[in-house]
């Protein structure tokens, strides 16, 4: 029986995670931390899993440390973090604090409890900044520069890491995610808000229709939320201490065609009309990482295509507005 | 009348840059902040300088925010660090947030209220970390790699100046400082230490001793404290903002060297004995920085013959024994 405790608890990824877990037929005894509670039902869970839930402010070391000398985990999936980008250029100095004391508070506890648990800290492709096309698909061993005030507490958590790992003998992998979709993901985020619109002009009895949007000649690489936590879990068991690791697709796509596969599904002809509000001067043109070093270490690879999960995000949220 | 803050303003560093503002005819108004008095008297600057001192936890962003709000420096000298590496090693977490903290409340406090202030953030040639001899002397373009959770603190402020400068207009300018010497410096350090061991040699009336120490065929860039603070003076009114500079002599000197020159001075003949508990495994075997950039954007350049630093750091201490 595994003993799991899942940071940001009450977010997307981790509920997508605890479906992992109960579909996998996984034994294991969950002890969620958030500082908000999960606004989704545990009961489905209960006669697979034993889940716990704790309301706690990450930033106290002290309560972190507690709760981890009473659970003794085995494991840690470590999600929280302040992970806006935008929020960082507007509160740069609150964002580096947070993102890097979250952190901290989780690797000082098991440090100082001497626990032999594997904590996967969970970061982002953030970190690699403006990126020259050359270097695509991005790899772990590509220097980094970081721009945002966010990308830059990602960098300073993925090299401390590196100190609790060889100083301190602390069990710590890390990931660097690329873009996740999935059904239930927020409406804010580019895929769902594409969808959201798409399905309003299906439901106006139009066969084509126009959304506005940012750039979407921008390529991004997508990973289907499912296959990321079944590669978080595989990081879990198998990543090598000290490693950090890409978590994508290593597909690269247009927002384009992203957009344009939710109108084929829909059976609707949709165009993007370009606000010039939307275009963010800064962002990257393309992203695309490769996942080479994840496949090698764990055997994982991506197992959902991309119309599959856009069916799935679709159907979601197709269900979600007929019962509004 | 210039108008500047000086944080850490009660350790080694502040006092000199007091002296050097007075014996330099400066006019200039300083406002020190520190957590702690400092153990020197202001009384002798007063009759050319305004000197007036608040105990300031330098962590708690509001109240540096109104002392920045009331006082409107034009210029903060940052020297507040929590500066060990040794201490990052046993209180790795506590190191890192301390640090970053400290520099960001006064780079936020800046932001937040739109100062023209110049801000020089003093920071650590220790961001440098293992250097290959072949990178010898250090640049400040050369890739930096820092090992201890205090250089990577110190990395990650490096790193949010660019985005403060860049992003935000603040007009910061950054220091990686190497190993100062002078009067009045903690006998923890090592020249002080091998000189307050050579003067006991002196005074039981031997012509030769020796001393224990670590490894003395290691390498370091030593300046004068004296010729630190003016170079930091000329960073204040002409360093580029967004950019970092190396503060150091451009000399490399084994420790051995500086053991010598030390005997030579008081007419004794002195041997390091290594004591292998000091010897540090890690320590990098040559250390020794370029300082060109500072040269050609202040036109800078170290005054004060090492002689003539031990010389001085010889009679202080001397007359401290003296008195005691």
């Amino acid at each position: 029986m595994r003993k799991i405790i899942v940071t940001g608890f009450s977010g997307f990824v981790s509920r997508h995670f605890l479906d992992y877990l109960y579909e996998s037929h996984i034994e294991a005894r969950v002890l969620g931390l958030d500082i908000a509670e999960p606004r989704f039902d545990l009961t489905p869970y209960q006669d697979r899993l034993s889940i716990s839930f704790r309301s706690v402010n990450l930033m106290e070391e002290e309560s972190v440390t507690e709760i981890l000398q009473e659970f003794s985990p085995d494991e840690i999936l470590h999600l929280a973090a302040f992970s806006s980008v935008s929020y960082s250029w507007r509160h740069p100095g609150d964002c580096f604090h947070n993102n890097t004391r979250v952190f901290l508070s989780v690797a000082e506890a098991v440090r100082k409890l001497h626990l032999p648990t594997r904590i996967l800290s969970v970061g982002s492709s953030e970190v690699y900044g403006n990126v020259e096309e050359g270097a695509l698909p991005l790899r772990e061993d590509y220097p980094i520069h970081p721009l945002s005030p966010y990308a830059i507490a990602r960098q300073a958590q993925e090299q401390l890491s590196q100190v609790y790992t060889e100083h301190f003998g602390v069990n710590l992998v890390l990931t660097r995610s690329f873009n996740h979709i999935g059904p239930r993901q927020d409406e804010r985020f580019v895929i769902p808000s594409f969808i959201s619109r798409a399905l309003a002009v299906k439901a106006s009895g139009k066969k084509e229709g126009s959304i506005e949007t940012g750039d979407i000649s921008l390529t991004r690489d997508f990973l289907d939320v499912r296959d990321v936590v079944r590669a978080y879990d595989c990081l879990l068991q198998q990543g090598k201490a000290g490693q950090v690791y890409n978590v994508c697709s290593g597909t690269e796509r247009p927002l384009s065609a992203l957009l344009l596969e939710i109108g084929d599904i829909l059976g609707i002809r949709l165009e993007g009309k370009v606000n010039p509000d939307l275009v963010r001067p800064d962002d990257n043109r393309r992203v695309v990482g490769a996942n080479e070093r994840i496949r090698q270490d764990t055997g994982w690879e991506p197992w959902i295509p991309l119309r599959q999960t856009l069916e799935d995000m679709i159907h979601y949220m197709e269900s979600v507005k007929s019962n509004q």
